[in-house]
Parts: structure tokens; C-alpha cells; sequence
């Protein structure tokens, strides 16, 4: 088994690489082969550009999909990126590590998504959540927030966090084929002292050593609908 | 009035830039004062890190939202963060035009969120939503993307682009105040011709010219929620 965790704090010391960390020891204490990509650590670019390849379709008029479709094809992607690429494509299950930020990723990690998840490649035409690229693989994501629980709730003042981040989970993981597994949310933790931390990790070493029970959540099935996924007809 | 429009489009000659370009006549054209921080020519750095900070109050363990508000408190936030803060205190009115990205903003957007948007300032405690540090401005998003608008439906594959983009439009804008009024997308945009382009501008400058009129999106109210906006109380 191979797991790709990509992470994105800006501490090395917080709680978020400290899950972070448990998960890679959890996996190699079963004999899988872990790679770690710690963006802050590795100056990953997050910025979407034109220099994101060798040389260009159109080098007059920038259409960014256009040129990752143009450039998988003929091998054109900058080496950083074909790095990463070959990182998802050699794992079984990734995991994505950050804290939330407005309810969100880092931008960061958004931009290892922007950079990484190429056109022709993980998705392209028809080819998206059942007929994804990634299909086959899992994908499962694991982040710390200052908020509590029971803030994001059909009571709180917050909506439902797995809703907030549906263009995460359905939007990005879903939609290049990922089976996606519910995600982990560490609650409240720059408020949390060493044993509410410790029962959290406690939590998530569970949660891993669950996975193979674990039903990914639902995502639509492209049969399901018609030739421009406007209408379902069935 | 004042406005700022923050635009993070990789492409000048792009039809986002188009939208961004044609917003910012029209605003002159009002007599207001425009200011553009365009993020790609800026080369704006989206990476929130250590390095944000010219003096830390914890050298040894980064909480970023607390060095933000030590930084806020003290003046130690780098300059480029502090140019735009002073351009947002600024303005009457937020545009953020940018190219839908994985259902949300390119990371360079996003980061310019996750450094610029510093609690203490824009957000704080309870001084969020009615409260928040912005409010008395208003926002508006201006996006562009490929699907067409019969894909993002209840009878569509993808879900509203609205709800998509509620950690922004909610979580993040209306979060710290802002008024935030309705949305404008731009479908399809990759594969329309001049004439339907055209439209598109055409109906942005009529969106403009109504903008006075129109009722911003529901928020919550913090009076509404109990001291940890964990339950309504009315």
C-alpha cells in the first residue's frame, strides 16, 4: 500500500503535524511506503501560471486547462508539478493535512490542487467522479480548527463544516474519481490542553486503523445523467 | 465612493480581465476613485507564514491568527499585507474577479483572503457577521468558469455555484461584515463567441449600474446566538 499525505502548516511543531505525523507512523507501522509532501518545507509555488510549463499551445493567450491538457500530453509540465503528479499516481490513499483557513484550505494546498490535478489527466470530458482519473485510489481529509463542534450546526451560527467543504470533497476529491472517505475535524485545538489533544490523536489513530471498514460518501454517478450533466435521466 | 477590485486572472487578455477592466471604467465613469490590485502582475505572495510578521510575540510556536492580532495591535505586519488592509479600509465597495478554480478561487486569491483578512481587524471574538470589522462596505464576486449553468442545479451534477461558494460569500466576506450582494457568473466562457461575450459584459455593466438597488445577502445576526454562537436563542 502506498499513501501520499500532503501537508500544509506553517508550524512543524502544531497540533495539525502532529496528526500529521501519527498517520504517516501509523501506515509505515504496517509495512506501507509513506511520501510526506510538507509544502511549507518544501517552498512549494502555489500560483497558477504561465510558468507552470516547458512551452506552450498558445504561447499569445494563456488558457490554463488548455495548456495542462497540452501539456500532459506532451510532457511539458514543470518538473515540480510532474513531481507531485507522480506522487498521486503511485498512491493508494491521500491525505490531505491543513488547519482551516475561512473555511477552507490553505491557499497553499489550494494551489497544489490548482497546479497538480492537471486536465487530460485527473479529469477531462466525461471522464469525472465515477469515470475520474484517480479512480481506484482513496482520499481522506484531516484538518484543525479553532472553532467548536457544536458552532457548525443546523443550530450554530455556522453551517455543517463537511458542507463548507463540498468543492473540497465532492468539487476536487470526488470529481477526478477519489473514493472519499468522511473527513477528520480536529475541533477548538489551539484552546485544548495536552490530554484533550492526546484523545484526538487517540481518535484519528482509530480512524485509521478503521479505514478498510469505512464506506466512502456518495457522489453522483455520470450514468446517471444526460450528454451535458444538465439533467438527471434516471 | 471608493472601490477596490482584487483581480487574480493569469491571462491580461482574458475575459475575466475583460469583466475586471469593464468595472473599473465604469466606476471612473461615476467619478469614483478605483484602486486594482491585480495579484498576478503584483506578484502577490498567497503563502501565510512566518515571514508575514517583522517582529513575532511568540518567536518559537506560530499561532497565525494571533500573530496577526499581535501584528495588528503593534504594526508588524510586512508591508505588502499592510498596503492591502489600506486599501480595503479604504474602500466602500470590494469586487474580487477571479476564475473559478476547484468550485472556489485560484490559491493567489485565497491567500490574499488568508494574509490580508487579519483577525483582530476584520474579525474578532464576537465582532463577526453584524459585527464584524467591515461592515458599512460591500462586496461583490465576480467570477468566471467553463460549465454551463444548467450543470450547477438540483437537476444538474454539480450543486449550485452559490452554495458552492458559501465559505466565501458567507464564511469569509459576510463573516467579517461586509454586505455581500448577489454573485455574478460568467458561464461557459471558454467556449462562447464575441457576440455572447458581449451579452455577458453588457448584463455585468447593467449589474453595475443597478448596484444601489439591490438587497444584500441574508446573514446571520450574532444577536440571534448564545455567547459561543453554539444554539439561536431567537
Amino acid at each position: 500500500m502506498n499513501v501520499l499525505i500532503v501537508h500544509a502548516h506553517p508550524e512543524p511543531a502544531s497540533f495539525c503535524s502532529a496528526l500529521c505525523q501519527a498517520a504517516a507512523e501509523h501506515f509505515r507501522g504496517l509495512g506501507a511506503s509513506v511520501e510526506v509532501s510538507d509544502l511549507h518545507a518544501m517552498g512549494f509555488d502555489p500560483v497558477a501560471s504561465e510558468r507552470d510549463f516547458t512551452e506552450r499551445a498558445d504561447a499569445d493567450y494563456l488558457v490554463y486547462a488548455l495548456e495542462q491538457r497540452n501539456a500532459v500530453k506532451h510532457g511539458l509540465l514543470q518538473p515540480d508539478i510532474q513531481a507531485e503528479i507522480d506522487k498521486v499516481r503511485r498512491c493508494d490513499l491521500l491525505i490531505l493535512s491543513f488547519p482551516v483557513y475561512w473555511y477552507s484550505m490553505p491557499a497553499l494546498l489550494k494551489g497544489w490542487i490548482d497546479r497538480v490535478f492537471v486536465s487530460g489527466l485527473f479529469y477531462g470530458g466525461r471522464r469525472i467522479f465515477d469515470q475520474g482519473g484517480m479512480r481506484g485510489k482513496r482520499a481522506l481529509v484531516c484538518a484543525t480548527l479553532g472553532g467548536r463542534e457544536r458552532m457548525f450546526s443546523a443550530e450554530g451560527i455556522h453551517d455543517d463544516l463537511r458542507e463548507l467543504f463540498r468543492p473540497l470533497l465532492k468539487g476536487t476529491l470526488g470529481y477526478t474519481g477519489f473514493d472519499v472517505l468522511e473527513p477528520f475535524f480536529a475541533y477548538h485545538v489551539p484552546y485544548l490542553d495536552d490530554a484533550a489533544r492526546g484523545a484526538i490523536l487517540g481518535d484519528w489513530r482509530q480512524r485509521l486503523a478503521g479505514i478498510d471498514g469505512q464506506a466512502p460518501l456518495e457522489m453522483p454517478v455520470t450514468g446517471d445523467y444526460d450528454a451535458h450533466f444538465e439533467a438527471r435521466i434516471r
